[in-house]
């Protein structure tokens, strides 16, 4: 299977590498960043994307303002990196995942006597998250996998894989483990409009590893629901609130069909991903372009004049969901949010 | 409101003109057809679609056959319009429209004694199925017209409007009628992929009418059923049995997502749209080609050797349909589809 990682820090250039996303999949190309002005710009274009990839991103983007400041002053230092951090901060809304690095990278460096220190810091704390989540990816890998059948058809949206983590994936992590661990794993990848996730990115790693799957439009997911054999649903999440799972749009769709099927709804995602502060109607869902919707290749679609909604996420409430996977065991309902992130910072 | 039609007989060339559909909304082109080859191609290629249009297309089919054959013996002359009939009913498994309007024409030439009456029988037929269905769809949108509130919001998929009919249309007939009696109606009309009628043809043909339209992917619609007002979802058919609702790919998953937030499920379709002898099971299901998801403008999406499934169409059981909105009335639960037949042909 390709462990290939989807972002890294090239310690020989002092830069952040990266899988330019959007080309994908009919050109694959390693990008490098030596900016954060150009690591932000890459994360808001989606050349990186993915909740826990962006934690990921933002740590190593924190290390990279860090070791490119040249300010002797402290204050000054400090004052450098927390202005790259907030740049950073507001590329994206959605994902808890990219403040949640950004803040553990800030965090590490807080004491440091000096700049010297604290870029050395900032890098080791940065390592060390791009460590940690893919052994969280393996750990919800395989949680996850016991929860399959030895021969299962798996529908999953968007991208839940490596090319959404450091590697091996949330969702197709736990696909990943259950083919690993000898079961006959078959996907189902909805293309996931309007920037085809699923069909440029799911399946273009699911085949680089032979696993089995099928592209098909979202409209399709419930007939096929209704008529084939679907055993489970399993997507990502981009923050998981105590009442709701962020995820790309759609997922609320899928949850809503898979609960009508009697299909179980799984929520793969690291400890990373919840948030205990916010309520649903708290977060912000971020409002992409009209172009996005509007226009693909080189061709328009929608007429000129014409209005268009583009929200990337939805929310799916918890009692839609069937079980959460993490990387320290599986949560079942009564979901108590609170206790699980308790869990996690003790 | 904009009331030319979308294929008519042309008079003077003894031909059939068209709204070239595939093209819309960048380019808005005719296109003459003199012969059956060229309308069955038109019908293949998604030139010419909707389930009352395609009843239009073949009525005029035949009529077209009849006309261009030059055979004097009666039974060659028969032969050769049967053998067209058949070209243009094979072109589209699942829309029962289409062999309803050839068989509508093949009836009304059987009987006559020579093949000059018999093509002034198949043109008169034609013409009055093209006349009735414009008819049909006002009438459908008078009576659906009395279900929607004075001011409100209707989702609706693909495109089941005036492109779809001769003209007025079917869910947007209801709409325009609506709207011409003064309510203020807001459509969400779902792009529907893969081909997108919805962006391209319902947001196209509403704009031109100035009823306010806004596009969103197919997979958002939960999400605004559960966040905004949608008070109902109105939708065309291709076919109705007795158990099931065959229209465009992703109805029932706007079925389902309608049910679970209490939002009433319309559909809008003519008595030709009924078929009162096959069951759900027995219908045919046009898969379409891997292209229409694979490639889109001049970009491949999906890689290459990746499997994709391209259903044409869906199958919404009936216990998920709030009304059914035809020509002679609203149709309620349970609906009892053999006496509704039997009416039609009384």
């Amino acid at each position: 299977m390709n462990t290939s990682p989807t972002l890294w820090w090239d310690a020989g250039t002092g830069s952040i590498r990266y899988i330019e996303q959007t080309l994908l999949p009919g050109k694959y190309r390693v990008v490098e960043c030596r900016t954060v002005r150009c690591l932000a710009r890459a994360i808001r274009r989606l050349e990186i994307r993915g909740a826990p990839a962006l934690g990921v991103a933002g740590a190593f983007g924190v290390a990279l303002a860090a070791c490119r400041c040249r300010k002797k002053d402290p204050g000054a230092f400090r004052a450098d990196v927390a202005r790259d951090a907030e740049l950073l901060r507001a590329t994206r809304p959605t994902a808890v995942n990219l403040g949640w690095g950004i803040d553990r990278v800030l965090g590490a460096m807080n004491h440091a006597p000096d700049s010297e220190t604290a870029r050395n810091l900032a890098l080791a704390e940065a390592q060390a998250i791009f460590l940690e989540d893919t052994d969280c990816c393996h750990a919800i890998g395989r949680h996850g996998a016991a929860l399959l059948p030895a021969a299962c058809t798996v529908l999953t949206h968007c991208n839940a894989g490596a090319l959404a983590c450091s590697s091996w994936g949330t969702a197709l992590g736990v696909i990943r483990s259950a083919v690993e661990g000898g079961k006959d794993v078959r996907v189902i990848a909805c293309e996931t409009r309007p920037l085809l996730q699923g069909a440029r990115l799911t399946a273009w790693e699911l085949a680089r590893d032979d696993i089995p799957v099928t592209v098909i439009t979202d409209s399709m997911a419930a007939h096929f629901m209704r008529t084939s054999r679907i055993d489970a649903v399993i997507v990502g999440a981009d923050r998981i609130t105590s009442d709701a799972v962020f995820n790309k749009i759609g997922t609320y769709m899928h949850a809503v069909c898979a609960r009508h099927h009697g299909i179980p709804f799984y929520v793969a995602a690291p400890l990373s991903t919840f948030d205990a502060v916010r309520k649903a109607g708290d977060v912000v869902i971020e409002e992409r372009g009209r172009e996005e919707i509007a226009v693909i290749g080189n061709r328009t679609f929608v007429p000129d004049g014409v209005a268009v909604k583009n929200p990337a996420f939805d929310a799916t409430p918890m009692n839609l969901v069937t079980s959460v996977i993490t990387e320290t065991g599986i949560i079942h309902p009564p979901f108590d949010i609170h206790s699980v992130v308790r869990g996690r910072t003790k």
